[in-house]
């Protein structure tokens, strides 16, 4: 399959915000990226084009079904001044995983990841310069054809989205406290946990409201049938290291395959220290807890990368982790991975991707 | 509360299709009502505008994470010449309930009939004429603002668009061939499956997908807990009649509470037949019909009103139900429910509510 991508430049850039402004997902850059599918054509018609909204019938399926498959990645600059990607390819493949899942017809996952590029060439300039900033990438599949009936789509939009954002942590990483949600549930094996798509997201909310109110910043998500084994935390996977083993729950089929997960696995396989991917009860942890084996907690994801949980609230006993502190894993494997991600040191082969660079007029 | 509502008539009326062609949900009619909300003004400006399409910035919340509820009923036209709405009232407290659960702020749903009625008294020559047809009625909440965090979006629109509609079945009802899920889950206690929300039509899609190559035209969901016991069938209720009684999975939180469902339970209950809600499990169906005991089975919904089932595939093992007939039972509510929604008998009190007629110049 070849493909020849348009470029229409965007004639009035924006002014860019200055990087202690940036928060999370509150700017988007001049352009993005469109591919559209027909049953009958494909996917076809990419495109570069200025960012601007877009127009769908109110009867356009995302509205009513939620057919949608999202990403999330970032680009960051190196002190060095080169452009990077962090694993692009997974998030491409797991893209497809969810378009699978969703009833959505796969995308060439190496013609998105070249449409990617080709998009940050263009909007380059976005990629703010500060310490821990980064631009973060959403690519994201939407069903646009206008019909109610409840079948899967025959049109679709897949879209790049780019946003400058700031350090997740305004002064260094800090632990975050968690309420272990009772009742709601995120997902089931055999629903669509595994798959990022929006319903997962939506199903969330109220939870996290609640959680909010009660003073908490996230949920910790049980499983939905015994309510009992840990599932992610917020949108993040979970990590607990209990006794010198770090133990993170295994993909059941409700968990989505973070890829901040498996980068923390497989550095933690280069450091030598044990780990698990096993059902982990809350009453295992809280366990450890009471014996004293406890040792640290962490959710990781892409838009924290790691974030120390300093307290969970489990059925109102206050699990106090690290005396709410950063624990030394969590600040080691966070110092590691952002040092890669920003081309400090040399992470295992493929990791980063190098973006090329327009020659200034 | 009180809202003015502004008209702005189409300019170009469509022409309507012939109604052997409707179909369902594939036409869309002249105008459309539109409802905004924001955090500082809440839900303001209701406007009954021509249908158009609607412009959204790619990173509003709908396209990524799912937060939105909708609705579905129908107007019909009686042979008297009355335009109907059947139960409208509860449709707007059920859209309130999914709101809750989707931490979308609650509309008024008083003043939500109103915009309706006054919608229908707009686009009143959309119902169609011929036997069994029905203009299809979708209210839905869609959440707009722009922001790519996970929360509840500070600005929606609520929109009411109209659709004409065929008979569900072109020659009198007939029953259907359904596909009991092994695998995938629809919902379970603790998530959305109570809300008519999007995100649980998007998980839906293919285990319907993988029922239709095998030649099902929809599935039975399972519970997600245990896989055991009967939850919905497709997008609908469904009811089973074993020996005299009529047994329908009671409301378990993971269950819609469809608005026919009630209605056919209240009709039960006029015609003296005993009715028991609560959990069923697929063993004790299967015994029955080795027993010779289960009379009937069928689907409720907006859609078909009354769809009987004629088959369920059971690992692989065949149900038949009535020989792949229409029941007797089936036959009579679907009888019974069409011609109180109609106007051609008299339900009970509330069920039906007559839409004011403008004169015509």
């Amino acid at each position: 399959m070849t493909y020849s991508i348009s470029i229409e430049q965007s004639k009035q850039l924006k002014t860019k915000p200055a990087d202690e402004t940036l928060g999370f997902g509150k700017y988007y850059t001049d352009h993005m990226f469109i591919l559209d599918y027909t049953a009958e054509q494909g996917w076809h018609s990419p495109r570069i084009i200025p960012y601007q909204p877009i127009s769908l019938d109110p009867a356009a399926k995302i509205f009513h079904y939620g057919q949608s498959v999202f990403e999330g990645l970032k680009a960051y600059r190196a002190e060095d001044g080169r452009l990077l990607l962090f694993r692009p390819d997974r998030n491409f493949k797991r893209l497809n995983i969810s378009n699978a899942r969703l009833s959505i017809p796969a995308l060439d996952e190496q013609f998105a990841l070249e449409a990617l590029i080709k998009l940050l060439e263009v909007d380059q300039d976005w990629i703010p310069h500060s310490e821990g900033t980064s631009l973060y990438i959403r690519p994201f599949v939407i069903a646009t054809e206008s019909a109610l009936g409840v079948a899967p789509s025959l049109e679709y939009k897949f879209m790049i989205i780019l946003s400058p954002v700031g350090s997740y942590y305004a002064e260094g990483i800090h632990p975050v406290k968690i309420y272990v949600e009772p009742g709601y549930v995120r997902a089931v094996t055999g629903g669509v946990g595994n798959a990022k798509t929006a319903g997962n997201y939506a199903a969330g909310l109220k939870a996290q409201e609640e959680a909010t109110e009660k003073g908490y910043s996230q949920v910790l998500w049980l499983d939905g049938v015994h309510k009992k084994f840990i599932e992610e935390v917020g949108s993040m996977n979970v990590f607990f290291k209990i006794n010198g083993t770090v133990i993170t729950p295994v993909l059941n089929g409700s968990i989505l395959e973070g890829i901040t997960r498996s980068s923390i696995l497989e550095l933690l396989e280069h450091m030598n220290i044990p780990v698990e991917q096993r059902q982990l009860s809350m009453e295992e942890v809280y366990q450890a807890y009471q014996d004293g084996t406890l040792e640290e907690a962490f959710g990781t994801g892409t838009a924290a990368v790691i974030s120390p949980i300093g307290e969970l609230n489990w059925r109102d006993e206050k699990i106090i982790i690290q005396e709410g502190r950063t624990g030394e894993l969590a600040a080691t494997l966070y110092h590691t991975l952002t040092s890669i991600q920003h081309g400090r040191i040399e992470g295992p082969a493929g990791w980063v991707v190098e973006i090329p660079q327009l020659k200034k007029a």
